[in-house]
């Protein structure tokens, strides 16, 4: 009987991430024994903390509308700011545009990395020149959804790793085509991973091993293909704040 | 160094599935050294294949009717009829109710399970008696998702395993206390194993060994806790039914 196999780990040892750290190195360090097609995922909360991206915790709402392009959705919060779900310069709609504020240092906020593909390209090449490997990777944050009650995680940064597949074009086991089938795979991955890494155990790293066929000589699009943009979503907005939207161009048009 | 590491694997042989096979006997066939602690993880249209829930291709549009509680949004298709997203009478909100024509024989449609959980639970009871291990048993169905393009798989029955993990009351490694962190690793479970089960390769059960801190004595309370239902979700409307809906109220209240 063959199989298809993964394997998943995390590694202890990675310790706090500081301002300034070379994760490159600090992932070879930990992962010495990454192999070709390995595809090596990380909690982007320590590329942010390595490339400084802190803010005083007092500055939190500010840095939220920084980081906005536009506000999806509201929902006050008795004694507190509203919690605003929006598109961030990522692309992606998370709560708080993804300004976190778990596992940061006292009186500090983190914001997303700069530009998460790039991050993701920089260390798969420290990784290459290091350990002469050819890895995959990805970045990840934990993220909330539409009708589902728990968070999962997303891929928000990727290198060398291919983020969606498109089946189409491809045909089922009864030999028709396949014609709806975009499957996104970083997606998945990140959310396989998470399940070693965890939100508190101190293992921001974890490796995939045996999906070679998803790793690729170019570094690829990057994760900046995943987000649905915009209007091209139908759920690009909230439902409170569509409704709101139609109720005063109603009230306006007659 | 140590590791937390997980296994995923996903046997050839399941065959083609008939109305009235024994799914407990399959699963035990094709995977016969399962572990305590291990998770079975089942595309759920074997299930509904097994349960023999087809319906002829054309009452498509009317077994989607049936299926749905509540539309939540709709998208013209030049030559077909609208694409319907609903929830339905499970509480997934999904492309026309989960009804599904991929993988199915010629002239057929495929219904969900009629209870996915309770799939579960007998599947989890026939590999305790066959096998006398002690598994957990997630069923899986693919769904596309808000604001990212691409789809996952996502966990639509479970027995066994946990499908939230509240770590609310958890600390960070600041020793604060982490407050918002609801995790569904049963999405999580059911994304990572379509990684090696795939669309067209014919192997529609997967294995998880590593996560038996998730697998319990009791079958729990399966996938229905997943869904976030109604109006407590900020997305319960599609953004142009929201703002028809508020068009036409504004319209009426002048």
């Amino acid at each position: 009987m063959t199989r298809t196999a993964l394997e998943i780990w995390a590694p202890d040892g990675v310790g706090e991430v500081a301002p300034g750290d070379d994760l490159g190195a600090l992932v070879c360090g930990v992962c010495p024994d990454l192999a070709d097609g390995d595809v090596v995922v990380i909690t982007s909360k320590i590329v942010s903390k390595a490339e400084g991206r802190v803010v005083a915790a007092a500055d939190r709402e500010a840095a939220i509308t920084a980081e906005t392009v536009r506000v999806v959705a509201t929902r006050a919060r008795p004694g507190l700011p509203p919690l605003r779900i929006v598109e961030n310069r990522l692309g992606l709609v998370m709560a708080a545009a993804g300004v976190d504020a778990s596992n940061t240092p006292d009186g500090t906020v983190l914001l997303l990395p700069e530009d998460p593909d790039a991050s993701a390209r920089r260390i798969r090449a420290a990784v290459a020149a290091h350990l002469g490997v050819k890895v995959g990777v990805i970045l990840t944050d934990t993220a909330g959804r539409a009708w589902r009650d728990g968070l999962v995680d997303l891929a928000i940064g990727c290198a060398g790793v291919v983020p969606l597949i498109d089946e189409r074009g491809g045909h089922d086991s009864h030999g028709r085509e396949l014609t709806v089938t975009v499957t996104a795979v970083a997606d998945e991955i990140a959310s396989a991973v998470e399940l070693v890494k965890g939100k508190t155990s101190g293992r921001p790293v974890g490796v995939v091993r045996g999906l070679g066929h998803l790793v690729t000589d170019d570094d690829g699009p990057g994760a900046r293909v995943l987000p649905r943009l915009g209007a091209s979503d139908l759920f690009a907005e909230g439902t409170a704040e569509a409704y709101a939207r139609g109720f005063g161009d109603g009230s306006a048009a007659r």
